[in-house]
């Protein structure tokens, strides 16, 4: 029998205990031993909760008890949390977390504490919710120097855009129902800002490269400017909406990498992913493309990825741990944004200066939209391969024609 | 530095060679150690090739060289590749394949020849391709019941049924393009009837249920019957012919479980594979709903899945094996063909005994589809849920109204 602790007795933290209660048997079948929760740390109490003997309010209870072999942290946060997953690597157990805050953070340092202490740090719940994602990417696709990773990595923000494209509600009265469905938190903007989205991104590039990608340096925007227009030009166009996290790998291992709503044809694989699913494409130098798809978050869906690296833990207890290791490099590993090419559907006032608009835009190539409303003229802009567009050159030409400019939103390009 | 092995140097085994070669640096970050192909068993020579001076033609020069760790089973078959595969295995040689029809046929005595032997035998490339399939269904769901895997898992007849929709053609003219383009064998066989994909689908299964299931008791149906007419009463229907590997968990871990080209919903994300893209979705208890999607087959992505088997080794070389094992029951653990319930759509002829049709199968629930032919009616059939229409009784009618029917296809049902 192993015995492991639960750090964060919450939504997560609470759907770990129900996945072990519920595929008992076929954890001990895959496992190869029988798994104990043996103490959940909490600052509450859960008088009617099955586990509640288990409850301390006491870290050392854990940290301290030689028994416990693996603990879970489910506390979240870059804080409290971030203490006690030292601890308990230091003290030689194996961590399991679905914190991607933490893991986007402090990664490195935990994955070589870890390493130093011959224990795991496993974090597949981190990114995609119950889809495998972190352990394909880092063991399948070995063998592979992956090229490019795009996804739809938040189901918040998706929800709230498939129900502005399904209905044409605003993006307020989407998230609005998106709260009250419980689809999106009172305060949501870690979600809605892309900050979710950039955390998961930056964990997946990083894997992809072997280096540690920061956070921090990777370009984000969040949904809350995208409009029903918007939604309109998409569907027009063949496109849909999406908060697209894109990584793609440039010459000199560098990352071109944003977080941000684009147009994505209607017919792309990852588009697939509607209402609150993820969708992660991935693309290898032998394998080519193969995506990834499911419930990118929810109580047992996340839960049971954290199990299945609980089980993985169980099941090397005593071997080399299964060194995922980031290095952090002193070098620039990402592609300043302003470098970036960028096309982008741009929104022209009729009664604002059409003509500068097309004259500035025109060097970088541009088409005109089929009208759709009588107040404004569309452009796609930064269709000339021969002389690309940028996102400082679009952010002038934008500022240029302030005033004019009713709205923009990128293409994706593949 | 690790030597490894390849045993049959076609279209995967030169595959293999080509990944280890382009992706060299890669491989030697992720295992930690440099991998060299020390020799290559063909009957060929192949003189042009970088690995000429590797080839030999005795079986002897690998499984008696003590420096060579990994073997790859590159040839294909149950034949030579069954032989060699155990005596490589008793050798204490790892071994790694793509061969699904051994992995099929004899997983169970090779896994447990590995596990006595405490090397490894894996299979990821058995199944898709160089999507990542096997592992996550293995580690990733280890926390899930597979509740249910329905896929699409043979690139070769989904292109064609593509082109059939997309173009029109007959399944004639679409399987001799496949031919032309090397999508499909000069003799298909395998692939048409359906073979290929209930052997993955059997693999799926007995990786689902961590118990063998035997392809042999699968039924299976090829797409040679399926017709253009099939292909506009999908159309009509909102949905799109595929050729699906269906396995449903049933009470008394018993698989419901098939191989028949169907109608699936355009909607349903399995359906996002066309031409030569493989699809698979998993169903757990905890995960819900997950999806692998992409090029099941061709060199370099097979290689791509094979050579991340060979660096699993790599990185485990002395450690406990991997342990897949499936128990062989001495109990049916499939459902018998005949109790299986199914809808279909069944095509009668105008001209034919329309009354008799329409009371026969009534009991079981129909709906007449809008005409699209003027010359049959067609029906949905099977939709009672109180009465449900299983295999045997379809087909008892179906032979009763002998002469009436022009064609039938089954629906899928989630």
């Amino acid at each position: 029998m192993i015995n492991i602790a639960i750090l964060g007795y919450g939504v997560v933290g609470s759907g770990v205990a129900e996945v072990c209660r519920m595929n008992n048997e076929s954890i001990r079948r895959r496992a190869g031993k029988a798994l104990n929760i043996k103490k959940i740390l909490d600052l509450r109490e859960f008088p009617d909760d099955p586990l509640a003997d288990r409850i301390t309010h006491n870290a050392d209870d854990i940290i301290n008890d030689p028994e416990i072999a693996v603990v879970v942290e489910t506390i979240g946060g870059a804080g409290f949390a971030y203490e006690m997953s030292k601890r308990a690597l230091s003290a030689g157990k194996h961590v399991v977390t679905s914190n991607k805050e933490l893991v986007a953070r402090h990664g490195p340092e935990l994955m070589a504490l870890a390493h130093k202490n011959s224990v795991n740090y496993l974090f597949e719940a981190s990114v995609g919710g119950g889809i495998p994602i972190i352990r394909p990417l880092h063991k399948c696709l070995a063998a592979n120097e992956i090229e490019s990773v795009i996804g739809i990595l938040n189901g918040t923000t998706n929800y709230i855009l498939t129900r502005m494209e399904e209905s044409g509600i605003s993006f307020e009265d989407a998230l609005a129902e998106a709260q009250k469905l419980g689809f999106a938190e009172q305060n949501p903007a870690a979600d809605i800002e892309g900050i979710d989205a950039c955390r998961k991104i930056a964990i997946l590039g990083s894997i992809a490269f072997a280096e540690y990608i920061d956070s921090d340096k990777i370009h984000t925007e969040g949904i809350s400017s995208v409009t029903v227009r918007d939604m309109k030009y998409a569907s027009k166009l063949g496109c849909k909406v999406k908060l697209l996290a894109s990584l793609k790998r440039r010459p000199g291992k560098l990352a071109d990498i944003i977080v941000a709503p684009m147009l994505l044809p209607a017919s792309h694989p990852v588009a697939v992913a509607q209402g609150v699913f993820n969708a992660i494409l991935v693309n290898g130098n032998a394998l080519g493309e193969a995506m990834f798809y499911g419930q990118g978050a929810g109580k047992l869906p996340t839960a049971s990825a954290v199990v299945a690296d609980v089980i993985e833990c169980m099941m090397h207890l005593d071997k080399t741990p299964h060194d995922i290791t980031w290095n952090v490099t002193q070098r620039e590993n990402v592609v300043p944004h302003s470098e970036c090419s960028v096309q982008a559907l741009v929104r022209i006032n009729k009664n604002g200066n059409i003509s500068a608009a097309e004259s500035l835009f025109e060097p970088f190539g541009m088409e005109r939209i089929e009208e759709i409303y009588a107040d404004e003229t569309a452009y796609r802009v930064g269709l000339n391969q021969n002389n690309r567009l940028n996102e400082q050159s679009l952010q002038h030409i934008l500022s240029q024609l302030r005033g004019n400019v009713v709205g923009w939103i990128r293409f994706y390009q593949g």
